[in-house]
């Protein structure tokens, strides 16, 4: 039989949540952050962006940590890579900056696993796509989910402005209304994966 | 840099294509196929069915073949295993069931990849599920999805009964009423892949 590669997931119980100072969002509407967009591509080239699917379990299922802005947004951890970095260690970066405590001691050491998903942006708009669609030569963004395995015991420090949720798979599923084209599929590509729930 | 998995994938014209005896779907409604599933099941346990992504490419983009079945159902080819049947082995002897032609020598060496999909059946319903929902703990039916690496050349025999189309991925992206849960989301999990476009 074919093996499906094996992820341990810990109850979320297992780790500890403290606050730290709000990271605010750079724009405050979406059309300031598309307009955002177009300015850093004419500098920079494309954006490549990379995400954090964080997993742990309750009641022996899947649950995805999704960071919460005001009462509806929600998104991955994650962000924008600089021109020419690293995307493993952008995204560890990242994940510092959006969830490592002030105390570098105290910071999980993040373990960047699989590459579960790209997506494309064609043109300065919302619309993303898992695929870059014919005839477009120039794509404005490429965002990149990665699965990261967390230990058995972390401690997270969540910026005060924003809500960091597990999210069960079974909500996430079906649910692009809620959740958007992105994170609503989390489930159907994290389905070939087998989860070690591990209760202790 | 993360290099993602390649795939290549010939030109659709680069195949061939011919015909062999039909092949008749067991059931004639869904209500007898849930039947049959259901008798199939206290015999045998959990059902488990294999099916294939056969990827082509035109005009630079990757297209999935698909068996249509009557003007509007489209199905990966693949089936049920035997009880205890090895995973490839069942999709390679259902591939040339449904695809191979009657001369073994034409036969295509199914290369069976990746697992990028598993799905769930928690009832004897239609509905399927990419995780096994909470508090299931017999489910119905287990059905995963391989890449199947092509040959630049193949001959395909399609059973007359039969069309074998082949459907870019921008069709089936989000294009549920279409195609279903489980072949509309094939986009997204392919996206993790990087497509060789071979153009010969």
């Amino acid at each position: 039989m074919v093996t499906s590669p094996v992820v341990n997931t810990y109850p979320l119980s297992s780790y500890t949540f403290g606050t730290k100072e709000p990271k605010m969002e750079k724009d405050t509407s979406v059309a300031d952050r598309l307009a955002r967009m177009k300015v850093n591509y004419m500098k920079e080239g494309m954006r490549t962006s990379v995400e954090a699917i964080l997993l742990v379990q309750e009641h022996n299922h899947p649950h995805i940590l999704l960071l919460q802005i005001g009462n509806t947004f929600c998104k991955l951890p994650g962000g924008r890579l600089k021109p020419g970095e690293n995307e493993i260690e952008g995204l560890k970066r990242k994940l510092t900056s959006k969830l490592g405590a002030n105390s570098p001691a105290l910071v999980p050491d993040w373990q960047i696993g699989e590459c579960v998903a790209i997506w494309w942006r064609p043109n300065f708009e919302t619309i993303m796509y898992p695929y870059c669609p014919p005839h477009i030569t120039k794509p404005k963004e490429c965002k990149k989910l990665f699965l990261v395995h967390l230990s058995e015991k972390e401690y997270f420090a969540v910026p005060k402005n924003l809500k960091l949720l597990a999210v069960p798979l079974f909500e996430l599923y079906d649910n692009v209304q809620r959740y958007g084209p992105v994170i609503s599929t989390i489930p159907q590509q994290l389905s070939r994966f087998q989860f070690n729930m591990i209760t202790t």
